[in-house]
């Protein structure tokens, strides 16, 4: 299974792609960032990026696009255009009949450090840890897409609505809580 | 000039096409309202919508679309699907090399009453007799969507951002105050 996955952003939109393998070990497929000009007018920065996203699906073919789940409370300064570019990614997934999940930040987080606390920095380390990079995928947007498509290959609800509430671990928590532990 | 308006919103999104005459007066085209179903998947939901403002687009061919903009404080639980419906219309007009003009809902209201204040039957009945229909257009999205359509026909700033305070009266708000004055 390919995992895309878009940490979503008007100035900045991180794209992520992995495979799955046997085992359940993630590969490193490509990872990188969409960027529009803060200085266009709206509808063309949403629609560079929309053309970008669309670019990325045709080349990569992903089995599921992975969107981080926008709340309105975080970020209001940004939080419209990033639901905006969000909205461009589903869409563009809908039109290709590629499914689309909505993992929560939390749950990310939690994948991540198995208790839904890390910094940016700790993604980037876990993510090139558990993909096998010599170094941390830069920047901080493209890691961040990275480990949404990982949380995702993880999940064992696969496209279930993200609903987890973090009082479990699930195998995909255990997997990073054991991998960090191993780096430190 | 032909103004599409676009009352953005997941569930319901109201759509109204208006022509400028001489004397800057308005003249109705169309109107009418795109409907997802609330059961459907977020991105189906996304995807429909976009399909019809495409459609829209494609059949009217305005020279000016006008999309209300959103605000992150209003509408918590519905403001995310109404941002992305928002940013589709966006992208839709700018992949056709139509302008595209954001006015906030606050000048809409304030070019219907001449004073920021109007509940949704006064836009609806002021939407009718500006565009001398013999009834209200219904249901009330797609009378949002006329009156911001021939808001932005009114402008006098055209397609400059919308900045506008209320603390002065413009052509178009006069006009309207005007409207609603002969009405009573």
């Amino acid at each position: 299974m390919r995992v895309l996955g878009v940490d979503p952003g008007l100035t900045r939109c991180g794209i992520g792609v992995v495979d799955s393998a046997p085992g359940r070990r993630a590969v490193f497929v490509a990872a990188g960032v969409l960027r529009s000009a803060v200085s266009a007018r709206p509808e063309e920065r949403l629609a560079a990026i929309a053309g970008g996203l669309e670019e990325w699906l045709d080349e990569y073919r992903p089995d599921v696009v992975a969107v981080e789940r926008v709340f309105a409370q975080h970020n209001l300064a940004s939080v419209m255009g990033t639901a905006q570019v969000a909205g461009l990614a589903m869409v563009a997934a809908a039109r290709r009949g590629v499914p689309v999940a909505l993992p929560p930040p939390s749950e990310i987080r939690a994948a991540v450090t198995g208790s839904g606390r890390a910094d940016k920095g700790q993604v980037q380390r876990m993510v090139a840890r558990v993909l096998r990079l010599a170094e941390a995928p830069k920047p901080a947007d493209a890691a961040d897409a990275l480990a949404l498509a990982i949380t995702h290959l993880w999940r064992p609800s696969g496209l279930a609505a993200g609903t987890a509430d973090g009082a479990q671990l699930t195998a995909a928590q255990r997997a990073w809580a054991a991998a960090e532990a191993a780096a430190r």
